[in-house]
C-alpha cells in the first residue's frame, strides 16, 4: 500500500481505542485500506477492544467494518457503535450494553385517601391502572413519576417513597423490564386528562381500587403494600450519599423507619 | 420501475411493519428500488413505524436505509434494528431502547456475622468491595448475585432479601446504572478466589468492614442498612404474583415484616 494512513482514535484505560466517524470521516480517503493498516498496527501494539462510533451520515463504513470482523455493540438514533476484540489469548470481557427497560408507576394519594387512577385509550378491556411510563436518559425514578403524572393528568406532585418494584423478562424489544411504584403526594387536585393517551382519569378510594374487578393483581398488591407501609411507618426512601472519591452525591434507596425521623440515626439522614 | 417487488414484513398491533433481512435478503435483487416501492405502499396503507432488523452479514442495507430516512433504534452483537416513523400528522411515539445498566452487589454474611469481601485486581487503591457484576439478559437480580459470588469466590449461597439499591447517571457507555445490594446466606464457607478478577478475598466482621478506611461510603451505608433491617426484622423480599391475564408469575419486591411470617397476611405471601 502506498501513502498508508492510519486512524488517530482515542486510547482508553483498558488498552482500547475509540475511533469516531464524526472526527475522522473527512480525513479518510480509502476507509478499508486505512482500517486494515490500522488493525495491523493496533495488533502490534497489543491493543484490546477497538471501537468505532459511526454517525448515521457515515454509515457506508458499517458494512466494511462488518466485513473486517467488527460486530455491533449498541446504537442511538444517529450513531451505531461497533467493536472488535483483538487479543487472541484473552477472552472478550466487554460488558454487554443495557438490556433492561425501566418504567415507573405513580401511586398518587390525596388527603382524602383517594388514589389517582387512569384508563389507557388503546387498552381493549376496562382496566384501572396507575399513571406512569418509561424513565428518560439520566432521569431519577421519582422525577420520571412526577413528570408522567403531570403529562397524563395535569396534577403536580412531590416525591414521598418507593412502594415496590417489579422485574419481568421478555418485555418490549426482547428486554427485561423494571417497574418502580413511586408514592407521590399531590400539590394540586384538578385533573386535566391527556386525551392522546387516556380515556378516563379520576380519584378513587384506595379500598374501592383494591376491590375493583378492573384492577390487575400486581396493582392490588402495590395498593396493599402501600397501606401496610403506612400503618407500620416503614417506607423505602431515597438518601443522597456523598462519595469522596467521585466528588459527587449518589442516590441510594433503602428501608426507612418513620420513628427515626425525630432521632439522628445517621443511616437515614444525608451522610 | 419495472418488475417492482415489495417487502413482505410482519405487521404488528400498532400498525407497524417489521422486515428482517434474515427472512428476505435472498429474495431481494435491488434493495433500494424495493425499499422505495414498499415505503410508497406503506404510506398509502397508513402504516406507522417501519422496522428493519439487519443481520451483520447483510449490513450493506444499512447505508441505504440511512439514506432513505431510517435511524438506528438498537443493536445486538449480530443485528442492528433501524426504524422510520411514517405518519406526518402524529408525533413519533416509539419508546427509546434500554439505557440503564443493571448490576448487583452480593452481601454474603455467614453464621459468625462475617461478610464476604473482595479486592479487585485492576483497582489502583486498596478497597474492600462486595462481589458482584452485571445481570445477564433474562436473569433475576438474586440469581445474578448468586452466580457472581460463585464465579468470584467459589461460595454457594441462597437468596435472603434486597438491602438497598443505588441509581446513578453518566456510567458505562453513557448509560445510567442501577446497583442492587442482595443479602445472601452462604451454604459453604471455603473460598476459591477467581485470580483473573480479584487480588484478595476474605471473610470480615461486619463492624470491621464498617470501620475500615478502605470501604466506600455507599458500601458502609449498605452495611448499616443491613444491620438496621436485621435489628427491626424488616426486609425487602421477593413475592411471585400470578397474573391471570398473562398466565404467568411476576416477581415483585416490597417491604416484608418478619413478625408477619407466623400470621397469614396475604400481602407478603404468594398470591
Amino acid at each position: 500500500m502506498e501513502n498508508v494512513s492510519y486512524f488517530k482514535g482515542f486510547p482508553d484505560r483498558f488498552s482500547g481505542i475509540t475511533v469516531s466517524s464524526s472526527e475522522e470521516y473527512l480525513t479518510i480517503t480509502n476507509f478499508e485500506d486505512t482500517l486494515q493498516a490500522s488493525l495491523q498496527r493496533w495488533n502490534e501494539l497489543k491493543m484490546r477492544a477497538i471501537w468505532f462510533n459511526v454517525d448515521l451520515n457515515h454509515s457506508e463504513w458499517v458494512p466494511i467494518l462488518a466485513k473486517n470482523g467488527f460486530t455491533y455493540h449498541r446504537a442511538q438514533s444517529d450513531e451505531v457503535t461497533m467493536v472488535r476484540w483483538l487479543p487472541k489469548d484473552e477472552p472478550n470481557n466487554i460488558p454487554r450494553y443495557a438490556h433492561n427497560m425501566v418504567g415507573v408507576g405513580a401511586f398518587v394519594v390525596n388527603e382524602e385517601g383517594e388514589l389517582l387512577v387512569v384508563q389507557e385509550r388503546f387498552y381493549k378491556h376496562p382496566h384501572w391502572k396507575l399513571p406512569g411510563g418509561y424513565v428518560e436518559p439520566d432521569e431519577d425514578i421519582q422525577d420520571a413519576a412526577i413528570r408522567e403524572v403531570k403529562e397524563e393528568t395535569g396534577v403536580d406532585t412531590d416525591f414521598q417513597s418507593v412502594i415496590s418494584f417489579r422485574h419481568v423478562h421478555g418485555a418490549n424489544f426482547g428486554c427485561s423490564d423494571f417497574y418502580f411504584i413511586v408514592h407521590l403526594r399531590p400539590k394540586s387536585k384538578e385533573i386535566t386528562m391527556c386525551k392522546n393517551e387516556l380515556s378516563a382519569c379520576q380519584w378513587m378510594k384506595i379500598q374501592d381500587y383494591i376491590d375493583s374487578p378492573f384492577v390487575h393483581q400486581t396493582n392490588r398488591f402495590f395498593a396493599n403494600a402501600y397501606l401496610e407501609g403506612n400503618k407500620r411507618g416503614v417506607h423505602i426512601k431515597a438518601t443522597d450519599i456523598y462519595q469522596d472519591y467521585l466528588k459527587k452525591y449518589q442516590k441510594v434507596y433503602s428501608v426507612h423507619f418513620d420513628s427515626d425521623d425525630k432521632s439522628d440515626s445517621g443511616v437515614n439522614g444525608k451522610l
